[in-house]
């Protein structure tokens, strides 16, 4: 996500570059395309002239949407996937403690998009090796 | 942990009645209070008079230490697992996003204690159903 949206507006990437950047291997990185098309945080285009780009919108998307897109929705335990998943939960004195947990996990992810991270990126190629001082 | 928490020192619970407090099967509970015990979390005892118990310090146990012995350690990617567990942590604008995130985690679970829980456990119990919205 970091390397196309480093990439000029309407670029189509092919997967074996993507998979170089990713340094990954082609299979694997099928299936995760596949998911983050069809959460539409990509555009998969068929064919000779085929590849994948970003959504021609200038939304940003986060990096708490590329994770659950892939992976599902984040939840650290049961009792945070519904209001009704345990019948503790009114009472249960650590079921406060994994909802701000959660909340303060989703939060960072939320906050970031892969917008930002691919100028990261850019400058670091640029500058050369960032100083982790920096990095907060 | 909490029931263990809210009992006077010294008390021995048996499996069986940790089981009803935590309403799961008591061959499941068996692996977590191995774990817990390895851990040296809890105390057990083998025998007609044996049980599990607080250690006998009155030091505090956080929910995270409860949660990392029976799962392991807490680790939301690959590159949080060591120094060099990924050859692109030095200068992938994602790592350090990753970093905060844990931290944002572990610093929630690391800060409450099963002590504290148990408290507030016996002020419901005595109170009754607590109002959300003074529980953070």
């Amino acid at each position: 996500m970091i390397h196309l949206a480093s990439q000029p507006p309407q670029t189509r990437v092919s997967r074996s570059e993507l998979a170089t950047a990713a340094e990954c291997p082609e299979q694997f990185l099928s299936k995760v395309l596949q998911n983050l098309a069809r959460a539409g945080l990509i555009i998969s285009h068929r064919g000779n002239t085929g590849g994948f780009e970003m959504p021609p919108t200038d939304e940003p998307i986060t990096l708490l949407q590329v994770v659950e897109a892939i992976e599902g929705p984040m939840r650290l335990n049961v009792c945070l996937t519904s209001e009704s998943a345990c019948t503790r939960q009114s009472w249960c004195p650590a079921h406060p403690i994994w909802v701000e947990a959660q909340h303060a996990l989703t939060d960072v992810l939320r906050k970031v998009t892969v917008q930002d991270l691919a100028l990261h990126e850019a400058n670091v190629i640029t500058i050369g090796k960032p100083d982790p001082r920096h990095w907060n």
